[in-house]
């Protein structure tokens, strides 16, 4: 059964935050949503409203981000309005510089993620790229591989398409300092397309298979449904102006979009534009897990 | 508190069935424990008793074991007394031969595992060595990792220090398909050594990361503690004189040894001699992990 449909103009007099998840909510892949752009700018017009796009990916810049979001008219978003996994780990490690700044940050993760997290904050990150078995001998690549001249302060792991056995058996060794930090950008198992029926690994596998070497759980995840996002949404919303009963999340996925909602008192509509399909719903209503089934839909062309 | 010391007396006169682990209770690396060859050749000279090594190891053919074990003086051991998850893989590959026999199979292992299955299991397999980003172009390499061309029967995952995201990404996608079965050699976290103080990661990672992103769980495990090589164990012995009861299983490892024992009915002592130590006893008896602790302990030396 389809949750209920939610009006434009119930959402507009129920609720003063809003909280986007970006593809298969606002656009896909390159193609923006029917009606999406004009809701956007609606609620962007109304100096009482605030407007959050949640993503978790950790692949591009800010500054990639915002070109992509001109490119597809969605210009009148300014960068306040983005948040990621990349934007709050900066945050994160600005809080906390004390401890990180100019400090060493083993990075599973993409170069774009290196260049924002060091740029925004202040750290200094080793270990992108290749770093495969082929390039230590064959004999004996295990004792060749240096897991102790450079220890840092924390593990990083994101989306990486060049993980390897190498970099499994750094962050192993790194973590067993229990004082080095295990921070992971997003658990999310698989991205969404481009390529329809091709399943696409994200960050989540590369987390579980550090946790299962490691057998730590990660000290800190950044992304959706996470709460270090969350309360670093509410930071950002005009002092005493942040309200949970009055936040809506609107989403495509049910264990990331329709949970981080729940987890944290957001009301949360779910979009029919994206991963999840009204099959998962009746999956999750069947299996009980309450946090994954969105309050209600709606569809911005029809607003 | 150390378990209960048992005797070579007591283990004779109450035990038929004689279960040993290998590295850390027979041998260190390439180093016999003391006292282990004779406590063997006593056992392999009485032809009321059976005699079995099961490792979880499957990164050497059988031959190169046998190899091994002669050349730390266990030369009287023969091919019969030996199992391992590769095994009893091959076993099951050919006990299912309708399905099997000539079929490819992904395979996540090393060179050595892919000539035993295909020499003893009848199986064509596909998958080991280098599959890294690097082999595909950057811009498009998702589109180019061919998922679609050759479907396997099975996905079977094991140690492999060339694992890679295109690796991963096949796993996923064949797994996709809940007719391709999903096989997994043993789940142990970590090698014991063979550099102290050195993390090296074994296969419970990528059958973590795997399960992760295809949301599915191993069909089969095929190594310590799990039932199939329980049951394999069990017909290796001769008809009618199997008895759990009157079966004692040494090892050093809890998680894979004292579990494997306990789950299967058989009485368990932990040697002193390998990864585990007393700590983990004590910790697992705070924790309530009752599979975990051990029966009795000894040392063969004493015997």
């Amino acid at each position: 059964m389809l949750p209920p449909t939610i009006t434009k103009s119930q959402l507009l007099s129920n609720f003063d935050t809003f909280v986007f998840d970006a593809d298969g909510v606002l656009w896909t892949g390159d193609i923006p949503i029917p009606g999406a752009a004009e809701w956007i700018n609606t609620l962007l017009d109304d100096p009482e409203k605030s407007v959050f796009i949640t993503t978790n990916n950790s692949t591009k810049t800010l500054e990639q981000y915002m070109k992509k979001v001109k490119k597809m008219r969605f210009g009148r978003l300014g960068r306040e309005n983005l948040l990621s996994p990349t934007i709050v780990l900066c945050d994160y490690f600005k809080q906390n510089s004390d401890k990180f700044e100019n400090q060493y940050i083993y990075l599973i993760g993409v170069e774009n993620l290196k260049k924002s997290l060091e740029e925004g904050g202040g750290v200094k990150c080793f270990g992108t790229g290749p770093d495969h078995k082929d390039n230590y001998t064959d004999g004996d690549f295990i004792n060749e591989v240096d897991v102790k001249s450079k220890i840092p302060k924390a593990v990083v792991v994101s989306f990486d398409s060049h993980f390897s056995y190498p970099k499994l058996m750094k962050a192993a060794n790194f973590l067993a300092d229990p004082l080095v930090e295990f921070l992971v950008c997003n658990e999310d198992s698989t991205f969404p397309g481009p390529v329809p029926g091709m399943i696409l690994p994200e960050t989540g596998p590369w987390s579980a298979a550090i946790q299962n070497v490691s057998g730590r759980k990660p000290d800190i995840v950044f992304g959706k449904p996470h709460e270090q996002l969350a309360n670093f949404l509410k930071s950002r919303v005009q002092a005493g102006k942040f309200n949970s009963e009055r936040t809506v999340m609107f989403g495509d996925r049910l264990d990331t979009d329709m949970m981080f909602g729940k987890n944290n008192g957001f009301t949360t509509v779910w979009m029919q534009t994206g991963v999840n399909t009204l099959l998962d719903i009746e999956l999750a209503r069947k299996n009980g897990e309450s946090t994954k089934i969105p309050d209600f839909t709606c569809r911005f062309s029809e607003f």
